[in-house]
């Protein structure tokens, strides 16, 4: 068999294996699948380098889909890579199967990144191409010299996001990206020719792409194209791979089924599915099988592979012998442990704002942890990320030893990028905007939040105290909308994003300690624009560790609980004075962290706590953010309407926080009694 | 004095009233402001045709600012033109002025719409033509030829949502749009050098757009290219203009404080301010003058003006006698008044999904309501808005007399655009994509409410029952979240957004009626994928009015209240049935809106849910989508993790979504007593 023919014949397993998994589910995408066997199958069996014995070996080059409905593709694909048993390919989209209908996140799989909301892939490709660069700086070419694969659809280019990756990818010059775009020309609702008419071609040549056109079903010209795309050392590079949907596929009267949209989102269907295997070469009574052409041809691969990376090894191994120190310190990096942090150079200055406290920490983990990488959206100079950007000198195209990325106005490529250095391994990600934009980068969250990615969000301007700028952007819903992460659980039990909003400076420091040791899911900091009075000096700010806890000062026995999170607690210790001069005894608890705090023994939430206490809560957030705390006793005094434009001290006045209205609300609160 | 000189003069007097405006409100953003200031003033005294008698006017220019901060720009050019007082202008960013931080909708007063979330605000300028050309298709070119002029800067071209604006806007040809970018090189962090490498011009030209590349700070080239650009017939406009940021600037040592990152987002500040304006002509300590001649330059133009719509206005009044019928329709449709629907014609299919009911509802409106635009995110099969698209067809570049917008993947895009069509007036439009996306057009929610657009929003697939697709694409903490926004307020006090989720195909009928007569916010339906059973036969839907309701066959007297929105109700009725084998009294309540409910009378909310009555609640969403229904003596089941890849049936049973499972949980809980 010549090689174009194996070649074809492999592809032509793939779309088999593909349709019969969508097929026998009754549920799931096959023309996008068998357009695209052909590059998946030249990628795998001549290009992509891995370990077959170690798929966890950081050198390995890095496999990101965009298109998560063509999942099929990719089980299929790693099934010829012995990564999948053709029973679990029977099992597609079945509970508890590892095949489930958009690939999760599963290393030893190949599977590098879960998938599905479109776009989101490859950023998080492109991210993982920053940290490659990143670490190659640091640990040199040996151990860093893998390539970052991306296959992205029509949706993926279509989808807003693809703007961010292809500006920064190209400005940055990724040379190590190498994507493929699976252009059939179907949506899932139309030709593309309805939504679009750009030269794709020309619009990343004008971010500074390299750009190949091909035949994406002929193997001779994708083989050719990697070639070339792997000899570029300035620019990543876009191969355009015209493919057709449903390749190979007919209808059940025996015509092509080919580029149709019918073939995007369903299966094929009984006799047209029986006339497709057929016609490409399958049995349709036994459609689950790997040709043994096939299966040898993946087995030379994996000789190969072995040969490949039995001399990389060799030369890690020598690298690591002359670079013990760096070798250990690459071990840390990927362990997924948190760092070793020394928190005792930190100074805070008192009664700031929250984000210069936070800023503070970030020159702290600046210095320290040096496989960070901070990031901002155009707002390192006010979201305070330059804490960390101070210590250090942003990325450009030359020159990766800085471990800032200045990402520009686009958070959700922003926060997707930073998603993919942590999924590339070795690194720790963080990027900050204002809080009110954490609505952009609400999909990106919530991937981080299913893959554990242990990001850190840095979300200054965090309420109407944002003052002048206004209602665009003063948020007032983003509390509780954030905080519905902390009561949604990952697949491990785990709230599945932790989010804190401290209350002064110190509290700062504690919450970013927390959030350095929080490996398994992604953490969020909700910072103050305004400078906000300490706390009691003799707060133990150790105790913000239970999520929320007694502030010093506070009376032994208390007529009522005053409770809030963020600056809000500076205002109700104010107000406490007021009423202690009624001689009302007050306790304050801070919450950083509703979710923490519920994680604690229900003896420390009853002592924080007690049932029957009246609880007053304040919150420049909506009332429902504090309701579940202060429970049915109790009374939250909220801000249930959105900002206005003017200074915060006035906004303060006309919307009630400060300690005269505390005063007067808690008042009229306990009268009710 | 000639020409050029004039209109620097006028330039810079906007520049003096600008830097000012921020000066005196120790906040806000100079540069920028300064360096559009040339653009702006051409535009204004040359080209904006508008009726100074009646700023609503139909037929007027529209001005779409996307960078909100840029607002001393825009209020100081108003000032010239008459709608603000200087006084109003000294006023910026304090409590109830009409000059807040980012421009507020304010048509009378020339701010066709609310900015500050970079990119968006050309997003509505691309809607509003969309809307313009669909009006014209209806209305003829005398009442409908007017221009959309768009002002963007370096971080709306940045924000992903410009590449669907790029692409859809070239796609659909639509020439009626004239975009100046104020290409300045200055973000707020860096230079835009830092973060891109694009060639913005090939990139546009790549999506289908005239681009013409011109010195943005001269009158000459400004008024050339204005010029040019109106002459265009086939395609969109970008007017590349190169602009200095703080043109004009000086430091306090007098050396030039132009093309600097320290003007964005400050005040100039003390004597670098004060040599600034005594720079370009003004007097520091009177600055908030018009200079005569600027004084008679806008009169000039006011009166040209008056000529200019007298003819235009004569025309129309031609046109109305001509055609009466259209013209009284034309006044309708602008009247922002509810569309008369006839639904007597909908017929609902029994026990389908409410996706499927909804479609039906489409289908009507696309009869009935010709100033209605629907739109789908390439999910128009799926999340069945092609029960409106079925009976009319798709716009396309040469035929804009279809009223259904393929916006292609780009739900930010697609809602940003509805929402320009509304603000465009005359078209009612409608969105939409997969619940779970919702999160991707957060930010278009939150504007649209901040402007009261009634715009409809129609989510599908909208809960774990999505089946087979899996976590990524099963919304949990949606429900919860878009419910935020119906607690928010908006300034107005009215719920901001209103959220439905209907029971079954009928109640999807009453929520559409209500959303259609809903004018004053945006309106959200969440449907479901898969099929439902109606509830009892008997149920009397139009109390779904009401936000809750008994559901027909409840029990006079109960032991017990099942509550729950969406598929949930049906689950309930399944469960009743096996409480009542136990001799057990229900009543079943739907709740499709709280927050309509919350804005019922105290005693119809007592009837319904009475203080004191044990209340069981039920979601597929997190518990606390229904925590302060059902109170402190309530329990809510509810999902507290991600869903997962399988048949919904099969998670049904997992996840405890069953009759059974309703059964045991409400036994559980009444015995706890």
């Amino acid at each position: 068999m010549n090689d174009k023919k194996l070649m074809n014949l492999a592809a032509d397993n793939i779309r088999i294996l593909a349709a019969s998994m969508v097929e026998k589910a009754k549920s799931g995408h096959p023309g996008g699948a068998m357009g695209g066997a052909d590059f998946i199958n030249v990628l795998f069996s001549e290009f992509l380098i891995y370990d077959p014995e170690n798929p966890t070996w950081e050198g390995r080059d890095r496999f990101f889909l965009d298109p998560g409905h063509m999942s099929p593709m990719l089980y299929s694909a790693l099934a010829l890579q012995g990564r999948f048993t053709l029973d679990e390919l029977k099992d597609f989209r079945q509970w508890g199967s590892p095949t489930p209908g958009h690939p999760e996140r599963d290393i030893t799989r190949g599977i590098e990144n879960t998938s599905g909301p479109l776009g989101q892939g490859h950023a998080y490709g492109a991210g993982a191409a920053i940290a490659e660069k990143y670490l190659e700086t640091k640990l040199g070419r040996t151990m860093m010299q893998h390539t970052i694969y991306i296959y992205i659809s029509d949706g993926g280019v279509q989808e807003e996001i693809s703007q961010g990756v292809g500006r920064l990818a190209g400005a940055l010059g990724l040379d190590n990206i190498i994507m493929f775009y699976d252009s059939n020309d179907i949506q899932l609702s139309t030709e593309c020719g309805v939504v679009t008419a750009e030269d794709t071609a020309a619009k990343y040549e004008a971010w500074g792409w390299k750009v190949l056109t091909i035949d994406g079903n002929d193997a001779d010209e994708i083989r050719q194209a990697l070639h070339q795309a792997q000899q570029e050392q300035q620019r990543p590079t876009l191969i355009i791979g015209n493919t057709v949907m449903g390749k190979g596929a007919l209808r059940a009267d025996g015509s092509s089924f080919e580029h149709h949209i019918g073939t995007h989102g369903a299966p094929l269907g009984g006799e047209a599915y029986v006339k497709t295997i057929l016609h490409i070469g399958g049995n349709p009574d036994n459609p689950f099988v790997i040709f043994p052409e096939v299966e040898q041809l993946y087995a030379r691969r994996r000789e190969e592979l072995k040969e490949i990376v039995a001399h990389r090894h060799a030369a890690e191994q020598a690298w690591a012998s002359e670079n013990p120190d760096r070798a250990a310190q690459m071990r840390e990096w990927f362990s997924g442990k948190a760092p070793q942090v020394d928190w005792s150079a930190l100074t805070q200055k008192a009664d700031a704002a929250t984000r210069v406290g936070s800023a503070a920490c970030l020159g702290v983990l600046a210095e320290q942890v040096e496989n960070m990488i901070c990031s901002s959206a155009d707002l390192s100079n006010s979201d305070r990320t330059d804490g960390f950007l101070n210590k250090t000198h942003d990325i450009r195209r030359s020159d990766f030893s800085g471990a800032f990325l200045q990402a520009g106005v686009s958070e959700l490529t922003m926060a997707c990028m930073c998603i993919g250095m942590y999924l590339h391994g070795g690194i720790i990600p963080a990027c900050g905007t204002f809080f009110v934009f954490s609505d952009y980068m609400k999909p990106a969250i919530r991937m981080a939040a299913l893959m554990r990615v242990p990001i850190k969000f840095v979300w200054s301007h965090d309420a109407f105290r944002v003052g002048e700028d206004g209602p665009t952007h003063q948020p007032v819903e983003q509390e509780a909308q954030i905080r519905l992460m902390e009561k949604l659980q990952n697949h491990q039990g785990e709230d599945s994003v932790r989010v804190f909003r401290p209350a002064d400076v110190n509290e700062t420091t504690v919450c970013w300690q927390m959030a350095m040791e929080n490996m398994s899911t992604p953490t969020a900091l909700i910072l103050s624009r305004q400078n906000v009075k300490n706390l009691h000096p003799e707060t133990d700010y150790t105790q913000a560790r239970r999520g929320a806890y007694i502030v010093a000062g506070s009376d032994e026995r208390f007529d009522v609980i005053l409770l809030a999170s963020g600056s809000e607690v500076a205002t109700l210790e104010a107000g406490a004075e007021l009423l202690r001069k009624d001689h009302l005894r007050v306790r304050i608890v801070s919450v950083p962290s509703e979710g923490l705090f519920r994680r604690q023994s229900k003896e420390y939430q009853e002592q924080i706590l007690p049932r029957g206490a009246k609880i007053f809560g304040l919150t420049a957030g909506l009332p429902v953010t504090l309701e579940s705390l202060v429970g049915s006793n109790g009374r939250v005094f909220g801000l249930e309407h959105f900002g206005h434009s003017a200074p915060f001290k006035v906004l303060d006045e006309k919307f009630g926080f400060t300690a005269e209205n505390v005063y007067a609300q808690v008042k009229a609160f306990l009268a009710e009694d």
